[in-house]
Formats: structure tokens, C-alpha cells, sequence
């Protein structure tokens, strides 16, 4: 089938590769491939933790993504030649006060009814293994299971693995339309009154035509033409800024993320001696500048669990708008003939990233979706007047098969 | 006269502009003119505070070299064009808690003794002139002769003036020779036992004869060639970091600078919004990396001052070697026939540049320079066995004429 993928994300990229990977022709558009959310992601493949307490729908969802990152590492590292830095070592989930430690422990018995490893340490076993962790923390608990990636060398890897297997990358921004895509004028927004730049004579010279379009266009998708009210409207822009630091490598081993008196915090090392740390939340529209606060409150809790950070060279801070839904849980399904959302993944992009490439290319093919993929029907917000067609997308979450057309 | 200056910072550009100005031949060599720690510096113009206690002779330098600046800034603007900033609403030097008070109640009284007009404010008066800053600081003072200019502005504009002086700007380094100077060749160090580069086969194919060698190499001093080893080791580089934040104009109309728990802190004002909140010191050789730490603490002491900094956007953190001294007051002065010193200006570099120029000029010319430089003698710190000769250097501070010679 001829398909056509808007957004070139790790989300967009995984399902362009993947559906190229098993004999589609896929078009790929996006201005800036590689770019946005994921550019600024930790990489952090961590499917339950302080962030997501209580959301029973999406651990399972983690739990299953990161079941799928080993083989997935292995077919996308030996598919473009890079190293994509995944990391085994685990995560330390840690609480700095008394407050936080009480939290952790119910997270602790939330993982445990999940059925994942979780190893509450004491602080002599927390110093054994990780010796660079602020003495004197309240909690701390072992999550063995937990991975990370580099992030910028999956998106890269993504790109080569998606050129070789066919994927055709337009640096540009598309529309849906009747019976494919569009190309988006430069410089012309979706849904703005005056365009920027004039539209051509003829709009259909801009015409792509696609058998499924998957819409994968992230914190973006609402500027994307042509989506249903509901599903459109159903993705905001969370802003995160994060820093990247350099210190000598080994400064500490695991992932160590958790609470510093209720706030949460995440420092994400890498083999090469960089340290991730992050991220802030901030409803902020697309607003993206790098804040006095943002960098402050990341310093001073990366320094409260991991008190050498200090010593350790600022090399970026940068922020990025994350595609929220009103429930965390992303947009993954059909929402009308020939067209299909993978979007909305928030914090969790490289994590769910195989998993949604799974689920989309079940859907593409007529084959069942991945059943924990079932909670994030696109249109479980509400039903939108403006949908391209009542199809498959209304049956009810995990039970859909979302056939698409064979062709326009 | 022929006159070589070594080093195109606000020292060197300064000296040079005004020796042009005054009818001698200047060319000034530096591999990349502004860029080195007046890149960096605040701009601030505050002959006294938190960090310059008891300091009697910088104290009086600085007094005589703020003096200097409303004059010196008109006659720069008209010869450049360029808005150098200016800000004549003075500074609050403020403390944070009581010892803090108590350390800022001695500032004052040493200020009185000095003449500067310094006027301790209520928590009312303070909210009424500077509403964004913090509340419940424990001793605020207004000191309304302190001013402050855009460093990067004043650069700009002394590059400009002393180019349209008719001042020659090489881009490259060189080095005291016997009768002049010397171009280094590029990648080549002074004193590296293995030049990076070849030297010519003839070396005076480099040479630059000169009437006066004016140094003024700044944390560079150490790297100049042929200066006598007293001279060349009593500057040291001091790593400062600084931030550039950006608001809305008028977040503060004063400089903010003081302790915190007894760390210091400034945050300065621009009139188009923009906020520089220094600096630290540090002891890291030429090491000028940014780091967590530096950052860290430049926002926590900044947003102690200025809460409202949390929301400013955070464009840029930098960090640049500064030229300190043992004593931390600059070295100006001959230290043998045809050769002076201006350099060791540490944190002081944009004040005391025009009182700087004007003394440099003295000395060229012959004249008695400002009483206040008395202090600067380049060769306090020992007599160096390697200097070039043991001309009028060696009289007591103060009272040196130091004439240069006519020709080589």
C-alpha cells in the first residue's frame, strides 16, 4: 500500500520504518525530522514511576512497550549501523524525605501488583551500587527492568533504518485531504484565517495520493488540516525543558529519578559520560524558551539526588512542547477510512515508540492490535462531527481491526 | 610614536582608541579583539561593595575611575555612534539575612569614610524604588552614583572609535621583542617547549618595531613573551561564569547586587529587558567551561535578590578567565624602556578602563599620571631578574614619570 506518514518524530519514524520494513511504500513528511520532542527526550524507557502513579491503563502500556525495546534495539541498531547506547543497568526509584518515601512505597506496591521486579534497598546497599547517590536518602528501590536509550542516536538510527528500507522523507509539512496528503504552503498554518504565504491556484498540485495516511505529528497534531474536533483538540502542548551535562563517564551507573520533597526529577547517564536531566512540566502552549526556573529547579533537584552533577560541565539546556492528552494515554488507532493516529505520547515516545509501531502496522495490515494498546482509542474524547467516516475507530478500545482501504 | 598594544579587551581598546586620539600610530594586536572576559563582564560601574571590603586602594581607584565615566561614555558615543547603555539609576546593595546586614553595615560606614553618598533604606522605601525585589531583605542601601553600561555595547563602540581613530587591529597574537613586537605564529604558545607550529626560519620576518609596547593581554598576561617573570606571573586567570536573561523592560530599574547568606550576587539590568546576574569566582586555571554548579548557584542567589528572575527566559551562560592579582589591584605602569603594562584588572575592567587609558597616556607622554594609580605599580610584587631594564619602573608607586623612549 501506498502510506503516508505526517510527523517525523521517534513515534513517526518507528512506524515508517517499520511499515516500509514489511513491504509498504511509505512517504514520510516533516519539516524538521527528528527535531521536536524528540530531540529534547531523555530516553529514559521507564514504565511506571512517581509520574504516573494511579494510571493503571498506561503502566500496562509501559509495561508491554518496554518489553519490546531489547528486540527492537537489536533489529534497529543491525538495520542502520548505529549504536543506539541502550543501557541495562536499571533505575533507582529514590524519595529524599519522609513524604516522598511514603509516595515511592505505594508506587513500590503498585509495580508489585504489575508483577515487576522492584528491590527496596537499604542505604548501605544503595551506597554499594551506587555510590554517587546523595547519602541519607529516605528511599530508594531498585527497578532492574528499567532501560534507556540515547535518544538522538535512536532518531538517527531511525533515519538511516527508514532511508534503507525505502522510506521516502519529505521536509515538509502535510495535510490530510481526500484520498492522501497534502503539502503544506511554507510558511501557511493549518486553520489560520490569512496564510502567510498564498496558496497555489490549484490546490491539488500539492495532492499526494495514500492509501493510510498515519497521522503521527505529535505536540503538533492540532495544526495538522483535515483531523476530526475531537482528536485534534484531544493533544496539547506540555513543555519540558531538560539539560544536557558532561562529566568524566561513571559518575553513576543507573537511571536515578524519583522525589526530592515532592518534586519530581530524573538523571539518565550515558555511557560517554552525559547526564540527562530532567525534565519540567509546564502548561505553556508552544511558548519553547529556555527559563531562568526551568534550568534552576532541574539543577537544584539533579543536585539533590546526585550531589557531583555539580562539578559537571552545563552543555545544553533546551525545551521542547510534549503532545499531552487529557489522560496520558496516547492516540493510537484508526479514526476513519484510510487514515490512523499514532499520537498524544507525551513522556513516554521512546518508550512506546515499538510498541506503536506494532500497533499501527496490525492496523494498516487487517491484523489485531497489541491488547495493551487498547486504552488509547483516538476517539475516546468524544465524537467529532468533522470525522472523515463512522468506521471501525467507534468500536470499542482493543477489540478493533481498523482495515483500511485497499485504495482511493 | 609607533605604539604596539597587546590585547584588544576593554584595556587594550581603551588605551589604544585614546593614544590614537591623541596623535600616535597605534596598531593592537589580539586574535579575536572583545572577545576575552569583556565579552563576559557585566558592565557594572561600582567603585565599592560586598566584595571590595577593606580595599582601601581599589576602593579609591574605583571612586576616581567611576568618575571618569560620564565623560569618558559621551566622548565615546560621539566618536563611535554607538549607545553604550549608560544607566544612571544607581545600585542597591542588599543583604539577605542579618549577618549578611551586619557585613553590608561595614560597606557603608567604609563608603561614608570614602565620600560616597550612601543611604540606608526601609523595607518600605526599598518596596516603593525596587517593588520586584525580594521582600524582607534585611539591610538595603542606595548608593545613586554607581552606574552601569552594556558591556558588549562599549566594545562595539570602542572598536568602532578607535578604528575611525585610525588605530591598525591585527588578528593575531604577538610578543615583546627588543624594540617592538613580534607576531606568534598562529597555534604557537609562549613558553610551550614544543611550538604547535614551526616558527619562520627568520624570525624578524615577524618583527614590528615600535616606539612604546603598551601589555595589555589581561588573563593573558602570563602567555605574552619577553615580559620579566615578577610582571607575567603576578596576573592569574580567575574563571568567572555569568548568566544573560531576558524579561519585560523594567522588572528592575537598579542594579541588585549584595550577599546571600553570605555569597555575593549581582543582577543587572538593560534597558531593552535583558538581566546579567554574576559571577562567580573561581580558581580553575584557563578552564572556562560552564558548570552545573556555577549555573546553579548564579539562579538560586539571583532569584534570592529578584524572585521575579524565575520567569525570565535564560539566553545565555558563559564563562570567561578573568586577569586577577595577588592584591587584586590592576598592574599599570612602565616596566622598562618602551614597555607598559595595563593589565590585572580582574573584575574591574570596564570601570577602571578610562582612568586606565588616561594613565597609559600619561605615561607615554610623559605627563604625571592620576594620583590613584599610584597603587598599580607593576612590579610590586618583586623585581624580576629577566626584566628589560631597570629604567624608571623601580621608583616608588606614584611618583614614576616613566617617559618612554623616542625610537628604537
Amino acid at each position: 500500500m501506498r502510506i503516508a506518514v505526517l510527523g517525523g518524530g521517534v513515534i513517526g519514524l518507528s512506524v515508517a520504518w517499520r511499515l516500509a520494513d514489511s513491504g509498504h511504500r511509505v512517504e514520510l513528511y516533516d519539516d524538521d525530522p527528528g527535531q521536536g520532542a524528540s530531540h529534547a527526550g531523555a530516553g529514559m524507557l521507564a514504565p511506571a514511576g512517581e509520574s504516573w502513579f494511579g494510571e493503571d491503563d498506561l503502566t500496562r502500556l509501559g509495561i508491554a512497550g518496554l518489553r519490546q525495546w531489547p528486540d527492537f534495539a537489536d533489529r534497529l541498531e543491525a538495520a542502520s549501523g548505529v549504536d543506539v547506547g541502550l543501557r541495562r543497568e536499571g533505575s533507582l526509584l529514590v524519595g529524599v524525605d519522609d513524604a516522598d518515601a511514603a509516595t515511592l512505597d505505594q508506587v513500590h506496591d503498585l509495580l508489585g501488583r504489575h508483577g515487576i521486579e522492584a528491590e527496596r534497598l537499604t542505604q548501605r546497599e544503595l551506597r554499594r551500587i551506587e555510590p554517587a547517590a546523595t547519602p541519607g536518602l529516605r528511599r530508594s528501590i531498585l527497578l532492574r527492568g528499567d532501560l534507556s536509550v540515547h535518544n538522538r542516536r535512536v532518531v538517527r538510527a531511525l533515519l538511516t533504518a527508514a532511508d534503507r528500507a525505502g522510506v521516502v522523507v519529505h521536509r515538509t509539512r502535510a495535510d490530510l485531504t481526500d484520498g492522501g496528503v497534502a503539502i503544506r504552503p511554507t510558511g501557511d498554518r493549518a486553520g489560520a484565517t490569512e496564510p502567510a504565504a498564498p496558496r497555489p491556484a490549484d490546490p491539488r498540485l500539492n495532492a499526494r495520493p495514500a492509501d493510510v495516511v498515519v497521522v503521527a505529528a505529535g505536540a503538533e497534531l492540532g495544526a495538522v488540516g483535515g483531523l476530526p474536533d475531537a482528536v485534534a483538540s484531544a493533544v496539547r502542548p506540555v513543555k519540558g525543558q531538560i539539560l544536557r551535562l558532561r562529566t568524566d563517564p561513571g559518575l553513576i551507573e543507573h537511571t536515578v529519578r524519583g522525589l526530592v520533597r515532592g518534586d519530581p526529577a530524573y538523571v539518565v547517564p550515558r555511557a560517554d559520560g552525559e547526564l540527562v536531566v530532567g525534565a519540567t512540566s509546564e502548561e505553556q502552549g508552544h511558548d519553547v524558551r529556555v527559563t531562568a526556573d526551568g534550568v534552576y529547579e532541574l539543577l537544584r533537584r539533579g543536585i539533590a539526588l546526585v550531589p557531583g552533577l555539580r562539578e559537571a560541565e552545563l552543555v545544553e539546556a533546551i525545551a521542547r512542547a510534549r503532545p499531552g492528552t487529557p489522560d496520558n494515554v496516547p492516540l493510537i488507532g484508526p479514526i476513519g477510512d484510510g487514515v490512523v493516529v499514532a499520537a498524544g505520547h507525551y513522556r513516554a515516545g521512546f518508550l512506546l515508540a515499538p510498541i506503536t509501531a506494532d500497533a499501527i502496522a496490525a492496523y494498516v495490515d487487517g491484523r489485531p492490535a497489541p491488547e495493551a494498546v487498547g486504552c488509547c482509542d483516538p476517539d475516546r474524547f468524544g465524537f467529532a462531527p468533522s470525522r472523515l467516516m463512522s468506521g471501525a475507530a467507534n468500536q470499542p478500545a482493543g477489540r478493533k481491526t481498523g482495515k483500511a482501504r485497499e485504495a482511493p
